[in-house]
């Protein structure tokens, strides 16, 4: 049907190396297939992890992400990857999750954008952040956060 | 009571094949057996399966729909075998996704429709599409989405 | 308290044969015991079965209704036989959960009624049917459906 | 803290009699902590019991209570009591439920109050019945009722 | 592979009506496809429904078989329309699960069979019971009974 | 098929008062209607509830039965009517338990038997006693303890 | 990123003692990361216990904390040990889930803040306390509290 | 029927102090009630929490205790002042394990016990200590460790 | 570590085409890499699919082997591989399993090899097989077969 | 109690970085404080990753450690710091998981040791690997695999 606007993109079906630093990676996006229509699109990713700035330690994450397209939609190897770069990037809970809401919002330029960080527990205390932006257009409503969120097969 | 209405399908209750592609599949439908009142159907369908187009690999979703009958409700073996039409169809995850909620919204005009595609993770990510169009007429809520939808009985 | 509102019912506490057809089902009723008080009254009957008419294979379904009372409740002996009623006879699924809801509607004369018709699937794929009228009063919220519906001790 | 308003309570931490009936058990209160602020108090109680007054058969429920404080709030021992008073006592589903909203809503006055009473099986058939006054203050939501709920540590 | 082996069945794949008795129904089956492997067949039925001869009223349950073939293997739609013939017949819980346990076990004698009968609550009471006989041969072990079951898509 | 066997029943499908004390309940039994075949069958009883002798308030539990019938079975309104003669007897958890398991063991002499009762929590900690007598017979395994045991349809 | 906003915290990444009493804890905050941004924050505690001022018996309870930022976020250390300081503070269900949100209410000033409290059964009945104040901002909406709180690893 | 075997227990129905350490608490015991029936009690305590020596931070655990009776049973509130008498004492996950199953082995004597200690989180690991020790004799097997165990009413 | 052993392998890391029979599929093996260790292996793939000779129609199934190693492993993406090649495979679910044991055992000439489909419902009914070979090695359990198994991430 | 076997471990309390390679990390153990009782220590990790030396992209595991000490326990925060040195290490999911297993049994010289790698899905596939060697001494039975695990807090 719509297959010319998946052309450009240079990431899916090659081996493409995980960047370095959440600043190096490139969130590709393509052009929305049906701008015509407002829909909900969610991508969780239970394979997420970061390092303590401050005790070097690693620490781990679900990230769920609902947004509405405006004229872009993230190609999903390409969040992958940038999602990868954390992996030895310093940051705290807060901050990085704020930060992937901001770096998502920049690439798509989405209607609607909300990142959910589910961190594991430190200290006996879990911590969740919930950052959202713009507005539900009518006729669209994500779906629960909860049971139908994927956590890598591991349930 | 208004078993006429029935009367015409073409496929329930006969042996059918599939349909080769989604274009040649014909989404049967029958008259609202109660024009007089506004409500809601589900239909849950664990059992859907694509071809990706660019690596050629088969894509697995769970497709719940939702809609508030129109002139017309949808056969439910026609919706089977449309279903099944998307066997050996190379398609991606939002097209997909669009395509079926344009394909019903044009078979029935229903005064609600909501598709929720439920894909399987791919590299780690697992991609969830909720398209929706209509407004909900009064005293039409739609079940949540959850442990109320169906599996295939492999729950 | 209210015992004497109870006192003409027929059904209750006696042997009582299961009607042939929904059509001879008696819906009894009986006065609301708090008519000042709005308020929501739930029934799970996962026990209700009937005949498919073109097939003549049995189907199955749980029916959860939720009602505000108006002057009278229905009696919940004469609703399991009225449920009861449908095992031999031909419908089908969205037919007959409007039907269940038009005898309830009669019967009681409910300021908000919603009956809920989870049907097992079939051809892989499951049908739940939504009927709901009126409008619930202030104070009125049904339970969610989900984990807190009865399935028979079955779970 | 705000330990004086305890003292005149006569039942906690003594060894005191279940009431007969629930006509003799009193609701005992005792001042609201914090009547600058407007919350919601949730009482999960599993272990309730009564008798049908037809056929002389117990019957069992669990019953959730919300509410958001006005003057006075229930003493939990002094609620314990009177749930135990049902014990002996013929009563049906609806009016029970709605008998124990009454006294609470007199022996407290609340802003709010919400009783559910989700009864066992009978006949194949589960009854719940919700009853709720009041009007929920700004900043007031109950909690959803489900997985929460408390079953007795038999979960 | 070995498709010859299912063509003398009169069953599949045609319109066939339920049998009114279980005395009338044919357990129809097939040869074993691999004599020379032993394996385990479960078979999970949550459509069983008969009638209590003594109140008139109808009872349900789930069925649950095990079976380790011997020569020959029951064919499903036959297993189907066998289990659909109980629906207006009068049986007692215990008795009516062992006597599905002697059918399949006269139908295909197979090395090992277990039937279990997991009846609905009457009287606030749920009744199970397993009926197996055989031995189980080396490298055969049935799978757990538990969430793996099916319930009609219904869970 | 093996009607005659229930013939002598004076319970079932009567009005019959609760006994007062538990010395009072008869276990009424009838003959085994397949005493060729081994087989095990479960009670699931979520309505049980005794006083505490020392301080006078009701105890909860859900009692599991599981037996190979040798010569008779125990009628199951007989049991309930058993089990519900404890509502206002003094006893304490494992002395209970125990006595059940006499009074079945004594009215069935059952090859093998296991009563199971999951008292609800006093002080912060729940009481499970397993009391079992008997040898499980070739062919004669009980289903797990866990999600399969009914809770009253309020789970 | 933002790391400097850390440098001033006294408790992170040090052994510190817990203080003996509540009123001695100094909930120390760090300034809001992203202050143009409005997102909320929920801090789930599972390990929490007091002292029942009456019986000197241990209370156990779950605290969930969910919050809009304002110019100070509480550092999650500090949160632990304020709240390990009540370990051996006598204290009363509704008014210490009050007293958590009043102290984190003065210590951070966020927007919109809501303390519940799921206490441990006592007497076979739980408290849920909900405490909240403020005015969610738009665009932002806690999660829903559930299956997604943590309960200390031991689910 | 075999009350006065509870007559010397000085605990059970009066208010006791916790001992302030491990050492101070006294098991108290009474006779087994049916010391000719083997049979096996579970005791499930969610609320347990200790001190790391190393750290001074709080320790959390749930304690799961099966045993078979010999002469003497613990008596449960004796239990839970032991359990108590952690709450300020320095201890390790494995020692302490193992040291209340020896306290409990001293007291009791029994013919089987299992002590298992399920630890609450620290450094994104939990720790799960099971120590046993005598023999089950025949006819006693403990219930599975898993959804039947009690968590405070907090699942 | 044992890197070399993956060198001759030659579909992981490429772009390979589905085989279009099973027949034609390679299930590419190589080297154990701990051949001194017996160990156990579950591959488990909810991404499974045939077509049913008889009508056509598509059935689905998850598939979950558990087996030692003897010489050689399975490699991932050939087994994958192997068993997309089923899409368009007209196969009956019982010779199906079997089949796909087969397979396995030839290519690999594993120790112990278990092979269980859990097909999906049809005709109410769901169909598991399980087919189990060779012996179990000391110190080899597979994992049990439930909550741990994967499903498409859609659980 | 036994607290002086700790006292020469040099990483408790302290901030020591992760090892570089899991080849530099070193296991440090502390003496069995009970060496005169068998009994079974489960560790659950869920915060582990590696990298596929082949794409070079992350893998994902959850690693559970269940082993009866001989003369030393692994220092969990040792065996932390073991796991995240793996974290920029390549290698493949069995080869991995047996190579954990290598460590902890040279570092601690268990009488029984199995360590279990539960992957997250790749290709639509999980892969479980179960590494077991030692003999379970008399009293010794390991926790049940499953919902007693540990996911980090986001179950
Ligand atoms: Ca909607
Ligand atoms: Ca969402
Ligand atoms: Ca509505
Ligand atoms: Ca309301
Ligand atoms: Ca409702
Ligand atoms: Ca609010
Ligand atoms: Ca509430
Ligand atoms: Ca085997
Ligand atoms: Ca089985
Ligand atoms: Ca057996
Ligand atoms: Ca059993
Ligand atoms: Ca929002
Ligand atoms: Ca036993
Ligand atoms: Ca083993
Ligand atoms: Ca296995
Ligand atoms: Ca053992």
């Amino acid at each position: 049907m719509t297959e010319k606007i998946y052309e450009q993109l240079s990431l899916l079906g090659k081996k493409v190396e995980t960047p370095e630093r959440p600043e190096d990676a490139v969130l590709e996006t393509f052009p929305n297939p049906h701008p015509d229509t407002d829909y909900v699109v969610r991508l969780t990713a239970p394979e997420f992890t970061t390092i303590c700035p401050i005790t070097g330690q690693p620490d781990f994450a679900v990230i769920v992400v609902d947004y509405v397209p405006g004229p872009r939609l993230v190609e999903s190897k390409a969040f992958k990857l940038f999602l990868g770069s954390f992996r030895n990037h310093g940051t705290f809970h807060e901050a990085c999750t704020v930060y992937i809401h901001k770096r998502l919002q920049e690439a798509m330029d989405p209607k609607y954008l909300r990142v959910v960080g589910l961190w594991y527990a430190r200290g006996g205390i879990t911590i969740d952040v919930v950052v959202e932006t713009g507005t539900l257009p009518p006729n669209c409503t994500p779906l629960p956060i909860g049971r139908t969120s994927y956590r890598g097969g591991r349930e």
